[in-house]
Parts: structure tokens; sequence; C-alpha cells
């Protein structure tokens, strides 16, 4: 069976969790900690999820605080926030082998672009993770609802590779599918995930209050609809009844706050660049309108420098 | 001298303030309170001014908690918010003699134009108030900056009216100023009030943190840019100088929280008709693009319905 050495580049809620189901599977899991470092190297890792609860003891794993320290592996799972790429060299280069294969599950677009103009591109995946995980407390994650994972090449298509990544995560007790146009999938989830946590952020607004009355609901669909058309300007052709399904799918989700209205809460970096400037600056190169996208890339951009 | 009997129809911060003017340089002034009727007829009125400190005894004035309890007046002064328009008809209707003169100092669009449909067009002036007031509790409020009023005939052009009103206010300790053409001077408040009120309230920002950075700035100036072709598709002609003259004016404002980011933070009752609504609603008549107003407009009223 498949069983690469593997790095976890960003070990919070996401990475942390992944990273243990692997490692609790006994794979060989490397984490890239920063603040929970001392926390996890000592304690290890208390995992709380609706597929079951778990623990980690400091021998199951290896824990590291730069990647200078770490081995080179044969996959490396890249989790870090889109809002520190700039530090891929540092942090992934000293990792990689000829053949080693590195999957990004972070959010919006441009994240497989920047690690194949630096690492190359045969080497990339991508991966979408529909989730709900949040870190407690160091070392402490808890996961409370879904968890899938659709990956596919950055070149697109099927291969040998990601069939083989997707059987580990299976086998791990991380339900995980092979998308056959990765692109598509990333526009899928802006179509969501553009509206929900640019207004989330700027209006200080959870899902359901979004949702609640009948000009939220109006802005939400405007954002989706030039999503959708930008999505169209790239040649991905998205169905119309896309946009009515993921509002009737929200307001089956209760009260929800989504990442960027908790970082906006938190004065922490916001993920504005990938998941509102990377479609914005496609629709503007393509020519496409998009005046409430160019709105409320203004508005995350004037909240987020203003703490 | 003319010294006409007046009504102060909602006597919140700027009615009470004007009122207490007026009835503190000998004129008979009827306020008409809601929540603070009690305190105001047993304690009268605390003015902290920084054009001077004064307060009234019950003697001096005459406190009301209903039209119907009022006398007929000479001049009704309106200053309730917008949001309470559709009490006009209770409100004001039992004051009217055969010339009764109304005056409204109330935000945006529209006030003038409710009153004519429902007493006649001639009785109607309307006016701006520059001004920093404050209901600091009930009966004692704060002046802390300003206070000129800037007036005019609803019908447009000088009047002897206007000119009695404004000798009036002058003589009262209140700065006042003829307008030959109220809708001209109501279009320059809204390029103002739109961005800096509706931006306030939707991303909760003080004007100075609006205008922190590049992006704020230029969300301001989107907007204000859509309010000048607004007001041009109606024949007023605003100076292409005014977007920057009224950014560097409010750059020296300091920290500025306008009403609108108030209410919301209160969960109060926002004007957002009168103030964004107004202009939208004529854009749209019109056939101005104006999609930053539109979707502060949806924003604004996604946010007003959820406290």
């Amino acid at each position: 069976m498949y069983s690469p050495t593997i790095a976890i580049i960003g070990s919070g809620a996401v990475g942390g969790y992944y990273g243990a189901r692997l490692a609790q599977h006994g794979h060989r899991v490397h984490f890239l900690l920063r603040s929970d470092f001392k926390a996890v190297e000592q304690n290890g890792w208390i995992i709380e999820s609706c597929n079951g609860d778990f623990g980690l003891r400091p021998g199951q794993f290896h824990a590291y605080n730069k990647s200078a320290d770490m081995p080179k592996v044969d996959l490396v799972i890249v989790t870090i926030k889109t809002t520190a790429n700039d530090e891929f060299p540092n942090l992934i280069g000293p990792l990689l082998k000829e053949d080693t294969t590195i999957l990004t599950l972070q959010n919006g677009l441009g994240n497989e672009e920047a690690l194949a103009a630096l690492f190359g591109a045969k080497r990339v995946l991508g991966g979408l993770a529909f989730t709900c995980i949040n870190r407690v407390a160091p070392g402490h994650i808890r996961h409370t609802a879904h968890g899938l994972i659709r990956l596919g090449e950055f070149g697109g298509g099927p291969s040998p590779r990601a069939s083989r990544i997707t059987d580990l995560f299976n086998a791990s007790a991380i339900t995980c599918e092979v998308l056959q146009n990765l692109v598509y999938g990333r526009w899928e989830k802006l179509v969501w995930n553009v509206p929900f946590n640019g207004l989330g952020a700027t209006l200080n607004r959870s899902t359901d209050q979004l949702l609640a009355n009948p000009s939220g609901q109006k802005l939400i669909e405007e954002l989706m609809a030039e999503v959708v058309a930008t999505a169209a300007s790239t040649g991905i052709q998205l169905p119309k009844r896309i946009i009515d399904e993921k509002i009737e799918q929200t307001k089956g989700m209760g009260v929800y706050l989504t990442s960027m209205q908790l970082d906006r809460q938190n004065a922490r970096p916001m993920e504005i660049a990938a998941i509102v400037g990377g479609p914005l600056e496609i629709a503007v190169k393509n020519g496409i309108k998009t005046p409430f996208l160019q709105m409320l890339h203004l508005a995350l951009s004037s909240v987020e420098s203003v703490t």
C-alpha cells in the first residue's frame, strides 16, 4: 500500500486535523508548526471529531518549528493561510526530493499557480476541503461537521497519483474524491466563498443573517452571478441553478460565521487576494463587468488595514 | 420684529437645540417630545454648547407628548428622523392654520415632497443643518461644533418668508443663510452623506478610518461620483472639484462617527430611504448606472433588519 512520508505545512485547524488522521492510521507525518509548536511537541494532539475523538502522543508524529529541520518527504500538504503564500520558498523548498508531490488544500485562486511557478507544475495537485474545523486551544482541534476533500491534478484530468492519494485519505477516515477538473471545482466553491466570506467580513454578518431578508439574499445572488459570469469567461460553465442550490444549502446550515468574518473580528489577516482579488483580476482581464465584486474588494481592502 | 409661534416636531438633539435657542431668545416654542417628555416637562432643558451653555426652566417653553394637545402655530419646524415620516399626518396636521409655514431640517431626499403632498407645496421650506449635536441624557443636549442652517423655499428662489425665518434664526444665536436653490444644497450634502453615512454603517468605520487607506478613499470617491452623476441627470451640476474638496474637509475632521453608524451600533432604525434610497431611485428612473449605490443600498437594507 502507498504510504508516503508526509509533511503538513501549516498545522492549524485544517492541517492539524487531516495530518493527525493520517498519523492515526500509521502514516509518517511531519508537522510544521508556528505558535503551537511547543504545546504540540510536548503534549501531542487532541482531536474532537464528529467522526470519532482521538489523541496522538508525541511519539506518534514529528513536530518542527522550521522547515530546515524537517526531512525531505514524498508528499507535502499545504494548509497555511493564503496570506502567507510569499513564504512558500522557505517553507516548502527544503522538503522537496526529485519526485515529491505538493498538494495544496488552501482557499481560492492562485495557490497552484504560485506553487507551479516556484517548484514546477508537474508536482502540483490542488484540493478543496469542505469541512468545519476549529482550533480550540494549542494542539486541540474540534471538527464539527463534514470533512470531504475533493482533489485533482493542477494540469487537469485523472492520474494514478491523484487516485493513490485519494485512496490514502479514504483509508484514513478522510472522505476523498478525485476531481476531473480542479479549476471547475475551485470556481464552484468560489460561488459560495466570494459572497459569504466577503459580505460576512464587510458587514459582520453570519450566513443565516445575510440570508434573513430579501436585500441580503439579492446581494448574495448578484455576487454569485458575477462569479459565474467570470468563470464562464475562462471557459468554466457553471450551471444556472447553482445560485439557487447554494443558497438553499446555506439556509440549511443554521448559524455559521465564515473564516473571513472571524478573521476580521479577531483583527487577523483576511484571505482577500485568494478569495476575492483572484476572481476580480480575471474579470477585469477578460472584460467582464463585476461592479459588486469590485466594490466588495475595495470594502474588504479598506477594513483590512484598519484594526 | 417677526416672532411667530413655533412648534418643534421631534425634540431630539437637533430639534431640542434649535428650539431651545429660539425659546432662549424670547420666542414662544412648543416642543413635541416622546421618550423625554416627562423629564423635559419637569426639569426643562440643559444645553451645553460651543456657542455658550444655557438652561431653560419649564415656564420658559411648552412641552407636549402628542400633537393633539398642541396649539396651532405660525411655524412648524420638522426634526423627526426620516424613518418616522409616515407619521407626518398625525404629527403635523393638528398644528396647521391657513398660513402656517413648515420648515423641515431633516436629512436627505423626499421630505419636502412628502410634506408638500400632504399639506400643500406653498407651505414648505427645507433646510440643511450643518452641526454636531448629541443628546447626552433626557433633556440634556451637547452641541460640540458648527451649527449653520441653510434654508430655502421648496418651490425655489428667494422669498420674504425665507428671509424672515433666516433673520429670526440669526437673531437667536443660530447662524443661518438663505439658499437660492434648496435642491442644489440637498445634493451637495448628499455627496458627503451617501458615502460616509452609508459606508460608516455597513463597514462600521468612522470617517477617518474610511479615509485611512487608498481602498477606502477610492470607495468614497466612486460613490461620490455616482451621486454627482445622478444629480446631473436632474439638472443639478455640481462642480467636479467637489469630490476632492469634501474628502479634504473630512480629513480635517478627525475621528467622526456618522449618525447612521451610531444608529446601527445601537440597533436603531437607519435613514436609508432618505439618504441612499432617494438618490438611487432617481438614478434608476433616469437610467444612470450607479452599481456602488445599488450595492450600498442592498447592504444597508440587509443589515438594517437584522439586529
